[in-house]
C-alpha cells in the first residue's frame, strides 16, 4: 500500500511532536507501506516569518514573502528525516524544487498544476519514507510559490493523486469531522463517513477541518480521504463520493463569525448595477457570499451582501473609491457583529422541509434571521453574533439528536 | 561595472543591520552598477538550527543537516529583497536551486564546480539587484550542499568569476586584513593590500578575516578581492596577484589555539610507517599540519604532528584502532595546551634570515619552540599556548614596527 500522510503545524510543534509523528510514520513503514509524508511549518513559525517580514517591510511583495515563508516547511521535513533516521528508519526530505511541484505564478495563493513523481518513486523504490514539504511549489519562472493558508492540505491530496496512493490521511488536532463544533454544541458527535459535496460545504463555511481546495481536488481525482487525530489512534472521518452507511438527512451544523454585512442603499435601478458592484470588489479579490437584493424607496434598490471580516476594510474602501463613479448610491452600512449558521447534508435535496425546520429551530430559541442563502445541499442564516452559541446548538439537536 | 558584495551573518543579524546594507546596496546601485549581493545566514541562525537538529537527533545525516541549515540564508536574501524594495530599489532574492550553484555531491563540504548565470544575467539587466543565497549549492542528486563553514566568501567569489565581475568586495565586522590580531597585538595595523598566497597562509592559520577556499578560487580566477568593514565606510584591504605598494618582508603574524601535538612514540623503523600512519587519518577526514619525525631509542623512530584540537579525538580514536594491527608503536602523546605562531610574506622568499630573525625575537621574550614549520612565504612555530600573546607580540614588533 502507497500511503500519503499530511500532519499540520501543531502536530509537529516542538521536539516530542516531531517524535510522535515520526513515530507513527515508523509504524506504518514497518507494516511494509510505502509511506509519504505532507508537513506544514512548526507550529506558529509560518506567523513567525510573516511578523518578521511585515517588520522589515509593510508592503513586502508577494514573491519575496513566498521566498521567505518556504523556508518553514522545509525546516520540518528536515527535522522529521533526522527523528525518523533515529528511530532506524531511512527517510529524504524533499522540498517543492526536488519533487518538483509545478505551480500557477500567482504568489501567496498559487493552484498546483503538475507534479512530477520520479523523484519521489524513486526514494520510495529505495525504501525510504519521503518527507514532502507542504503548501508550496514553483511557477513557471523557477520561483517559489505558497497554495495559500491550509495548502499543505491540498499537497497531499495532490501526491496522493499523481501517486495512484491507496489512502491520503489529514492528520489534525480534532478526531474527525463532527456534527457541529464540540467546543460550541455539547452534543456535537463525530461522522464516521462524509461526502465530498457535504465537506466542501462545512469546509467554505468555516468548519475548518480541511482546506476547501483538497477537497475539491480530492472529489476530482477520486482520493479518499481519512480525518484523524494525531494524537490518538481513533478512526476519524472517511471523505468519499458517497456514503452509505449512514443515511443523514443533515449531516453537519457549521457556524462562522469571520463574516459581516454590508448594505449598498440606495443603488439607482438601472441594469448593470449589480454587475459593476460584484465587478469592482472581484477585482480586489473579495469574495462576497450571500447576497440579498431588495427594491427600496423611491425607485431605487438596496443591495446587501456578506464577506469575509478580513476583506471588509477593503470591500467598503473599494466602495467608496467608486461611489458617486460607477456606483452610484446613497450610502453603504456596514454591520461587523453577525455570523452564519449553516446546516449541510447530501440527504437534504430529496427531502422538502429542511430549512423549515431550521427556521422552526431558530425561532423556537429566539433568535433572528437577517439573510438567507440555500445550495442544493446546504442552508445558511446570517444571525446576530451574540445569539450564535443557542442557534447553533438549537439547529444542531433539531437534527442531529432525533435521529 | 558589476560589483559583486557579500554580507555575512553579523551584517544581517537584525531589522537594522538589514537596512544598513540594505543602504549600502542602494548606493552601490544608484551610482549605475550592477549589483549581486550574497549573504548568510542571520547572526547566530545557523549555529541555532544545528542544535535543533543535534536536539532531535545528535547523529542526524549531512544530506538532512544541508536540508535544514540551507533555510537560513533564504530567509536573508528574502528579507533583504523586502528592505531593498522598502527603500525603492528592485530586487530579487535567488537561492542555490535557482541561480544555480552546482557543487560536488558532499553534504557539508560540497565544492563549487559550476554557476549558471542565465536566471542572474537576466534580473541584472531587469535592472534589479540580485541577492543570492550564500554557503550552498545543489549536487548532482538535486539535493541541497553546503560549502562549509565561511563558504559564503567562496560562493561570492565563484559568482564574481562567473559574472567576469568587476569587483568583489567581502563585507566583515573588521576593517580589513591587519598585519596580526589586533585584540592580541597592540601595535597591529591595516593593510592596504596583500597577495593572494600571504593571504592564503593567513587564512590557514586562522586569521578567520576570510575563508581560505575562496582566497584559492580568487587566485585561479583571477578575482580581486576587497576586504573592508559593513560598519564603516574605511578603504579596506585588497587582495590581488603582485603586491607593488609596500614591499614588506613580512605581511602579518596570525596565531592559532585550535590546535593539539600528537606524539607517537616507539614506531617500528621500515618502510611505509608514516604512510601507513597518515593514510589512517586521511580517511577520516583528519587534516595533519606540522610533521616532525626523529629517531628514537631502541631503533625505532618517533614522529610528532599536531592537528586541530577538533580533529584531536577523532585521530587519537583512529590511531587507537590501528594500534596493534598495522601501526605498531609504544605509546601515544598528547598535548594540548599549544598555540602556532606564524609570520607570513611573499618578501621572505628571496631573503635569508626570516626565519632567524623570529626565533631571536622568541628567544628575547624566553619562549620556548616545540616544532618549526616552514614555507616558500611562511615560517610557524608551536610554542605553549600559555605563551602566546607575548610570543605574538614580540614576533609581530620585530617584522613590523621597524618598518
Amino acid at each position: 500500500m502507497l500511503i500519503v500522510k499530511k500532519f499540520g503545524g501543531t502536530s509537529v510543534a516542538d521536539k516530542e511532536r516531531i517524535y510522535n509523528v515520526a513515530a507513527r510514520c515508523a509504524e506504518e513503514y514497518k507494516k511494509g507501506n510505502e509511506v509519504v509524508v505532507v508537513l506544514s511549518a512548526m507550529g506558529k513559525q509560518t506567523d513567525i516569518l510573516l511578523a518578521q517580514a511585515r517588520d522589515i517591510n509593510p508592503n513586502a511583495s508577494k514573491r519575496e514573502i513566498d521566498m521567505l515563508l518556504t523556508t518553514g516547511e522545509q525546516i520540518s521535513v528536515a527535522l522529521m528525516a533526522m527523528a525518523l533516521d533515529a528511530l532506524g528508519i531511512p527517510a529524504v526530505s524533499l522540498n517543492a524544487f526536488q519533487v518538483a511541484m509545478h505551480t500557477t505564478s500567482v504568489y501567496g495563493n498559487a493552484r498546483l498544476k503538475r507534479i512530477d513523481t520520479d523523484r519521489v518513486r524513486n526514494e520510495l523504490e529505495n525504501k525510504r519514507v519521503v518527507l514532502v514539504t507542504g503548501f508550496q511549489g514553483v511557477n513557471k519562472y523557477d520561483d517559489y510559490t505558497t497554495l495559500g493558508r491550509g495548502g499543505s492540505d491540498t499537497t497531499a491530496v495532490a501526491l496522493a493523486a499523481a501517486l495512484h496512493a491507496d489512502a491520503c490521511e489529514i492528520y489534525t488536532d480534532v478526531d474527525g469531522v463532527y456534527t457541529a463544533d464540540p467546543r460550541v454544541v455539547k452534543n456535537a458527535r463525530k461522522l464516521n463517513e462524509i461526502t465530498y459535496d457535504e465537506m466542501l460545504e462545512l469546509a467554505s463555511l468555516g468548519a475548518g477541518v480541511l482546506h476547501n481546495r483538497s477537497v475539491e481536488m480530492a472529489k476530482k481525482y477520486g482520493v479518499q480521504l481519512v480525518v484523524r487525530s494525531s494524537l490518538n489512534n481513533e478512526e476519524g472521518t472517511i471523505v468519499k463520493e458517497v456514503v452509505n452507511m449512514e443515511k443523514m438527512l443533515v449531516s453537519g451544523v457549521a457556524s462562522d463569525t469571520n463574516t459581516a454585512r454590508i448594505a449598498v442603499i440606495g443603488l439607482e435601478d438601472q441594469p448593470g448595477v449589480a454587475f459593476k458592484l460584484f465587478n469592482h470588489l472581484a477585482r480586489h479579490n473579495v469574495n462576497v457570499d450571500i447576497i440579498l437584493q431588495s427594491v427600496g424607496r423611491d425607485g431605487t434598490k438596496d443591495i446587501s451582501f456578506t464577506v469575509k471580516e478580513d476583506d471588509l476594510e477593503e470591500a467598503v474602501a473599494t466602495l467608496e473609491r467608486h461611489r458617486g463613479g460607477s456606483l452610484k448610491c446613497q450610502k453603504i452600512d456596514v454591520e461587523r457583529d453577525v455570523a452564519k449558521v449553516s446546516i449541510v447534508g447530501a440527504g437534504m435535496m430529496s427531502n422538502a422541509g429542511v430549512a423549515a425546520k431550521m427556521f422552526e429551530a431558530l425561532y423556537d430559541v429566539g433568535v433572528n434571521i437577517k439573510m438567507i442563502s440555500t445550495s442544493e445541499i446546504r442552508v445558511t442564516v446570517l444571525i446576530n453574533a451574540a445569539h450564535l452559541e443557542k442557534a447553533v446548538n438549537a439547529v444542531h439537536d433539531k437534527f442531529l439528536m432525533a435521529q
